[in-house]
């Protein structure tokens, strides 16, 4: 048994070289012309400050946060000091990210001069150091912490785990101050750039006659890359451990529950403990093949096409190496498991599919948001906001059934001994239940197995954005231009995509979390007993309630989020605005605008914006728990309501807001594209008002709010003990 | 006993009475100028037209529906013989509504010649047919279907409120249509005639010239008055029945379940399902007297000021009259259901302070967004859907606190005799719950005494604002066009007041509806034993696949509604560019532009998209139940959950969207008020644009979510047999 756990320090191993591999391949390509290289320069040093300061930001809040969990919550200091370790973590991830995106760009750019094929390698390997090294760097923080617990201070599985909690807490907590930081950021100084260079002065997207231009092209790196990296660093780092927590229920079953002659020995049982490590680590050797697998057969086919192939390879080996654990692992009913894993696998294709229907210009949503752009801004964002609600549906209905049949498939692999099933000590039908949890744990594993090459995709995005910028602003020919454009269309549907998949991973995943928050309530207030703590009866107006204050949880803070990007945007379009007027020159190129100044006031905005929204899912479920807990109500369930109606909610939400976004922007391309009137006409300005409004949403609001589901996961998972 | 409910054919004949007296005292007003009589005309016949064809579509709907629920549901012809009477009895509200406000319109005009005070109580007095017809109708409805059954059939109170139960569906079930097909009617036509006249033409509101004007003013009364009417018919018949159901449970538990020598008399223990048909009729007194107490003292005061004054008289009023309800009819710990009426009336005041907070444009959140219209449209919409957002969390915290109180309040009415604590024969605890459920009911009835008199205020907006227009139209002097000016804006604050009433009351009444379907569970599957019944337990994935399947019904609702307006807007606006460019004479007076056809494809869009939408609550709850019993997962508590988050999911979306309208509506008016640059800057043409947005969310999508919320409690204690 002990044996193939062992893959996870190799796996965690391979995966840092492979990202150190990836960097080395990079960075000894060129950099281009001088010219390219001072844009380039430019924007490395907007990146690297705002990296700086945030992170100043977030460390200090959460060693203050920190401190305070050391000495609140069981096991003492531990907890508080895998809460720092976590956001250390998940801040090293973004900056990892950052670091090697703002260095591929140029080199990006300079390979763009050559071929199709050089760009799309340069950047998508750029991308994926970004991907290697997250998932690696949770999946060694995550094993590391449980293991230095477990044989370091010599805990037993469950006060270990109890201490890692805390690991998944400070990598969401770091991560919503990242996304928020940075999808602020982005947002602020693109619409700033678009609404005045774009729309009042007319002057094309990326001119260097724009103040704003720098700033926005900073602000792709520390939203999408450094962002999303934060996000699924600490994805995979929560659902990694909700998926441990709720194979501790079934660890402390096989070891002590069930009758004498059928108890596994400590280490056989562990397996329920380690086989979301041990899939983890299958699915980086999986991405690893991926993405060496993308590169362009020829100068004129899709970029997309490569990166499909790469994709699907992932996809297959993460299923044959799904096939291996779940049967090396899983004894005999490894088929239910493997089955579960599948439906995670498949539930990634299929949303990716949704996604693709919603956001290109190729299906009828985008066109409809094109067609009412005729009739200018104001029918074109109400078409775009029933297109963004009405994306709701289909994901819904494909994450209904994958979570039924990964939830039913789990309960089949239940034993069905009639020692176990008529015993008397348990109740049966909670581990049944368990057992069911556990297979939507499975399929979470799924789909997150494909995780590091999703990353990559989505970090990718950015480098070729920043590159096509690079060659605008230092007037490289209209051959390369074109090259890059079509990069950057193909990481504008890969960014669509990226989102999908986070969201429906984190509805896929908010059984396992739902599981892991019950088991803490059952360890805390039941003493174990689980048949009591797995309810969440929302009959019990106090624990409705707890569901009311959970949605309008998530409204209020998508408001804050917007609001954050408005009030940034609005200083970025005065600012803008009054060096246009100060300084005649810049319009006649005759002078150069303050770029500086644009990075200056963004990262302002964002660090200034991002604090309230971001402890607002930290407050407000400790604080009602613990007042409804004082006030004699139900707190576990009440908060329990409030985590499952938060999330659902969450899932609405992100998906209007991902999808609107990104159909916006496409419906504005496909105008850009020669349609209904093409550039310049009425129908366009008007489409540029909606991927305007699109803007905070798809890239500030609903990435966060896949953040703000998992925190609230995790925060609820680290305080439970303070309302039961 | 008996006496008391005497009261309800009473104030059932008294409030049809006053609506007849008040009909007789706006129609002998004067009709003003031939000019004046030929445009309220023109938009009668427009209004009556479209009310026939749209209730000859409902009618025909119901009567299929009808008949398919008389041949399935128990008791079986009689449920579906009173939907249809629901159905009908709700048309006729709309009927009744449409009819007076499009006769008032013109007596308003005409009354605004003399003085401000007519005019205000000529379209309050209107407006209030609506309400005292309504809400009177809705009564007499639900007693006499009630009797009817109970006496006339010789049922059991369980069975007549079954057969009582297909009235409140068929309620909803017109209402949802009337309000979708008036709402969608209402903002294609708003919208036409804004973005073609205002925005391009850049000639005034309600100017002749624009072909949409008369569209626009027949859809404020089909919109506004019908729909609103229907809205409220349906909310007062489907809250009443449920509390009669919840009733039902106390009155089986004291004939049948406490020890016989505490037993009450049958009689005796009808008054826990007559006490809300009694405190409703105590209601319409109490608007009554509201209603004759608006008037303003001299010309230059605000009219608010006139109608606060009737408010706040039927608030005392309702507040005095609920004392006496419940001391005479609820035995010694009446004080507490006493205190649980207060808690309705108090949250209806506080919801109308949050609503005037958010939707007026003397604080923050309207100014913000007027701000944010001076970097163009884009912003405009952003930092209005983020202000629209954020608009939920107040209004969330007054409902949680309201229902807590209440069901609080309800629970220490409980009987503490030991021989009940302590009998065996029932589940103690569940009888609590129960008495906390019903001091929700309790307080449910508080804020729908003043039903009549909010529906007032409501009719009253669309009869002002058509006054005004039939003013501009007939082109009257300044003078007289400033006075129905600032009733129009009194009528603009009271509709989005009324919107956050209807939604407030829904959110308080979804625990009794809630608790009448578990009652409808528990007799249909458990043998009458609440125990078993009274559990929707999210931690089962079958229930919480419900809640996904809830909150997503709720976006795709408000998808489809938004898009109708937007379908039917870009009709309009092609017909009214077609017919400026087809004859140029319009613009320049010299010839009359085509209302007719403006009319006409209003019509037909509205007709056209109302179905799919308003079917969709019913068929999805319906098909989900009966699939979910199939597959042999829990329904019944699979459909709650479905019922109890897509409740919880509308009262969220629905506040967003009325309050996010509302703001934007008023942003326009800041600015047209001379702030930030005045009528014809960029500011204003960024702020018309969010205006015209939030037009479809605050008059269409939002209002039909609040049917939406109650529709879905309808159809399921209707359909509840199928599926359990």
């Amino acid at each position: 048994m002990v044996d193939i756990t062992l893959v996870i320090p190799i796996a965690g191993a391979v995966g840092l070289a492979f990202a150190g591999y990836l960097t080395w391949y990079v960075f000894r390509k060129d950099l281009g012309t001088p010219e390219m290289q001072e844009i380039g320069d430019a924007i490395r040093q907007g990146a690297m400050a705002y990296m700086k300061r945030q992170y100043t930001t977030i460390i200090v809040i959460s060693i203050l946060l920190g401190v305070l969990i050391a000495a609140l919550i069981d096991p003492k200091p531990w907890v508080g000091l895998s809460f720092l370790v976590g956001a250390l973590a998940s801040a090293l991830s973004g900056y990892i990210g950052m670091y090697v995106s703002v260095r591929s760009n140029i080199r990006t750019a300079a390979a763009a001069r050559r071929t199709l094929n050089e760009a799309l390698v340069t950047s998508f390997r750029g991308g994926a150091v970004s991907g290697m090294g997250v998932v690696s760097l949770s999946l060694i923080g995550v094993a590391g912490v449980f293991f230095a617990f477990r044989n370091g201070m010599g805990f037993d599985p469950g006060m270990s785990l109890d201490a890692a909690i805390g690991f998944a807490f400070g990598a969401s907590f770091a991560a919503l101050f990242a996304q928020l930081g940075g999808g602020i950021y982005t947002k602020a100084a693109d619409v700033g750039a678009d609404l005045v260079g774009k729309v009042e002065a007319g002057i094309p997207e990326d001119d260097p006659r724009n103040p704003a231009v720098i700033a926005d092209l900073v602000g792709d790196n520390v939203g999408d890359c450094a962002g999303r990296g934060a996000d699924l660093f600490e994805s995979t780092a929560a659902e990694n451990i909700g998926a441990m927590v709720l194979g501790l229920s079934l660890f402390k079953f096989w070891t002590s529950l069930v009758p004498a002659s059928l108890q596994w020995s400590e280490s056989e049982a562990l397996v329920w403990i380690f086989f979301p490590l041990v899939a983890r680590s299958f699915g980086i050797f999986a991405s690893l093949a991926g993405v060496l697998a993308v590169r362009l057969r020829r100068e004129d086919k899709d970029p997309m096409s490569g990166i499909n192939m790469g994709y699907y390879v992932t996809c297959i080996l993460a299923a044959i190496f799904f096939f291996i654990a779940t049967k090396y692992m899983m004894g005999d009913k490894y088929l239910y498991f493997f089955g579960a894993g599948l439906i995670g696998i498949a539930l990634s294709i299929v949303i990716v599919y949704i996604t693709q229907y919603y956001t290109s210009g190729s299906w009828r949503p985008v066109r409809e948001i094109a067609q009412a752009s005729t009739t200018g801004p104001a029918t074109n964002i109400i078409t775009g906001l029933s297109i963004a609600m009405e994306t709701t549906a289909m994901p819904v209905i494909a994450i209904i059934i994958a979570l039924l049949g990964a939830f039913g498939l789990g309960q089949m692999a239940a034993p069905t001994d009639p020692a176990i099933v008529n015993a008397t000590n348990f109740n049966y039908a909670t581990y049944k239940l368990i057992y069911g949890f556990y297979g939507t744990a499975v399929a979470t594993m799924g789909m997150l197995a494909t995780c590091a090459f999703i990353l990559a995709t989505d970090t990718f995005g950015p480098i070729t954005d920043n590159a096509g910028g690079i060659i605008e602003m230092s007037n490289q020919p209209e051959e390369i231009r074109r090259r890059t454009d079509r990069l950057d269309a193909c990481g504008n549907t890969t960014k669509a995509l990226t989102k999908g998949y986070a969201m429906a991973s984190a509805a896929l995943a908010a059984f396992l979390l739902f599981g892991a928050y019950f088991e803490r309530v059952a360890t805390k207030k039941y003493g174990g007993d689980l048949s009591m703590a797995f309810h969440v009866d929302l009959a019990q107006p106090d624990v409705f309630v707890g569901g009311l204050l959970g949605a309008m949880l998530v409204f209020l803070f998508a408001s804050l989020a917007i609001r954050a990007v408005g009030k940034a945007a609005y200083a970025m379009i005065n600012e803008v605005r009054r060096q246009f007027k100060a300084d005649p020159g810049i319009m006649e190129r005759t002078s150069k605008p303050d770029y500086a100044k644009c990075v200056d006031i963004a990262t302002k905005g964002a660090l200034k914006a991002m604090v309230l929204p971001a402890l607002l899912p930290v407050l407000v479920p400790v604080t009602f728990g613990i007042i409804m807990n004082m006030a004699g109500y139900n707190a576990p369930q009440a908060v329990g309501a409030l985590l499952m109606i938060g999330t659902i909610t969450g899932i609405m939400v992100a998906n209007m807001f991902n999808n609107g976004g990104g159909a916006w922007d496409n419906g504005k391309k496909y105008i850009e594209a020669g349609n209904l009137g093409g550039k310049k006409s009425p129908a366009h300005a008007a489409a540029v008002v909606g991927d305007t409004v699109g803007d905070p949403l798809k890239d500030t609001a609903g990435p966060s709010i896949h953040v703000l589901v998992k925190l609230l996961a995790t925060v609820t998972l680290v305080f439970v003990g303070l309302f039961v």
